[in-house]
């Protein structure tokens, strides 16, 4: 039974105060007024070419390694149309961006889940799943992953790096949170590491806004051509108005000014989660994130995953099916808590809710 | 050899003369003003309500038979992934628009070409396609056609809407171009003749802006629920920031006030292309549009369609291969005349290079 209003730990969506309405609505006047022959007219399906120069710059890379589409979901369908045919073999962490799943599944490939640790994929597993069989792609988080929290360390960064090599698979690098980290030092990427085996993902959805739709694919050029014109076969040009307020966003110094006023808003939201749960579920087991959107918590014990669902909502909890992150049902029952959308008070009463559900359920 | 700047009769695009740029930018500002939490955020899959309502209203249908993407294009994607399989048959007008065509392959859907006449397909022809194979859906452009520029009259278009309600097939109806008519009376469209059967496409591109990417198709509710779930897992929400742009500048009455300066812009273009092919190309064949931004030329004699490409841009006169149109290989050379883009001058010397570089192939 509910005790107030329903707390939602579903999607990854950002809080509405963290939208720089003024500056955007001012951004898109000023270049709409200033580009319109570009940004009103059909262009490039790689995308509007003075972010694309921005987005290459930031990153030290050449313009055409850059293709930018709406949203970095999209460019995941259109790498999946470039790269994989039927029943080729794509690794994924277990868990996993349940959405990613959904994308290659729909090319028919057949998703393998690498285990997950605290600082990346356990090697053995990854090791010894590639000595059965060689993947297409392997899919990795390795920046404050969704839906675990957890970021892939050093070693195991470089051993991605050298495997990808060595076996010939691509790297697909999703970074979303990267530039939300909260605590302790950047690692390398993976694309810095490899830069002829990765095709890195990145979006402004979690700096900027979703709504706005503009995702990014960072790699090498000619797989960047094969992506634009996938891109094009699919609908012509992107949206360009949007991509021409995120160019202006960035080139008045915006991004980079509001990025700590992000990290602000959510570093107390993460704090409140992990001690929320320290203080009322210290039997589960989480990674301690240092950025990003979300912490995954396994609910040792033999939950039914959708009884846990059931019993959530009638106690005004609201989740997502755990289950959907991983290719195969995992052994414990697994809960998201994306804690940047709501309120710290509405973390708290969540994982209260989620550890009175949890008792109940394992009495 | 060229004399003088080289022509193109490539793509159907408006040219920039038609942006009506401080209306949207000042649209842009107000709307993301007033509902940033909606626009700047993640949405439903189907699109911006206030426009999907919109665009529901202004077409005498409930909100739920509304669907708005990032262009039509995509949409027609959207559509094959929901309703083909590999080698589902689509029949198509033999000219078609050649993007449509690529993406039933794509879908590995087998593309079967009806021939067109002046007053929309051969019903014969038809009908004897019909005995021979049911197509999963009948994808066309009743107004306007691109690439021919024929406008399908009523009793076809009766006869069509019959056929599908009789033998079970989906009409995709494509009417990107069907508000720029500048002579004669509407034609009613398919949409209303079989609603249970057709699936209408639309869009913003030639009516505003194509680079805003708007496009939106309507039709029975549970069809639109499926594409509403392919959309999702494509791309989770469309861009929604344009989508609240051409919403504001409906809701301001600004496209129907727009409309006769467009029909004013490219009246006298459509005239002069007549006008042109009349006098430089009276041995070719082409249809008298009513509207739209095409007029289709067929050539007659065995003129190889690499070669007309080649030989016109070495005459400074750019076109897109006629073939792509077709299905199979027609049977005369075709020729695309996109006038709206360019200036009347334009138009006039490219007809004229064509009427030479024909004449001499056919020396």
């Amino acid at each position: 039974m509910s005790t107030g209003r329903t707390v939602s730990f579903t999607r990854g969506v950002p809080p509405t105060d963290a939208f720089p309405v003024e500056e955007v609505a001012e951004c898109a006047g000023a270049i709409l007024r200033q580009d319109p022959a570009v940004l009103l007219q059909y262009g490039k399906s790689a995308g509007y070419l003075p972010l694309r120069q921005w987005i290459a710059e930031a990153n030290g890379h050449g313009v055409d390694d850059v293709l930018i589409s709406n949203g970095s979901l999209q460019i995941l369908e259109f790498l999946s149309q470039a790269l994989l045919n039927p029943n080729d073999v794509v690794f994924v962490e277990a868990p996993t961006y349940d959405r990613a799943i959904t994308i290659f599944r729909r090319r028919q490939a057949r998703v393998v889940g690498i285990p997950l640790q605290n600082d990346g994929v356990d090697l053995d597993a990854f090791e010894q799943a590639l000595r059965q069989e060689k993947p297409r792609l392997f899919y990795v988080i390795p920046d404050f992953q969704n839906p675990s929290g957890a970021t892939t360390g050093l070693v195991k960064r470089r051993r991605l790096a050298e495997l990808a090599e060595q076996h010939g698979f691509w790297l697909v690098e999703d970074v979303p949170y990267r530039l939300l980290r909260y605590y302790g030092e950047f690692e390398p990427t993976l694309l810095s590491m490899a830069p002829g085996r990765v095709l890195q993902l990145s979006s402004f959805s979690k700096l900027l806004s979703p709504g706005i739709r503009s995702g990014y694919v960072l790699g090498p050029a000619e797989v960047i051509a094969r992506l634009a014109k996938v891109a094009e076969d699919t609908y012509i040009t992107p949206v360009l108005p949007t991509q021409g307020i995120v160019y202006e966003y960035c080139r008045r110094g915006h991004l980079e000014r509001n990025l700590p006023r992000l990290r602000d808003l959510y570093r107390p939201k993460l704090e409140a989660t992990l001690a929320a749960l320290a203080r009322e579920l210290p039997e589960a087991h989480w990674m301690q994130p240092d950025g990003g959107y979300y912490v995954g918590v396994n609910l040792p014990g033999d939950l039914g995953s959708q009884t846990l669902l059931k019993r959530a909502a009638e106690a005004g909890l609201v989740l997502t099916d755990g289950n959907g992150f991983f290719p195969e049902k995992p052994a414990a029952a697994f809960v998201r808590i994306p804690f940047c959308g709501i309120t710290i008070s509405e973390v708290e009463e969540g994982v209260a809710r989620l550890a009175r559900v949890y008792r109940e359920l394992r009495r």
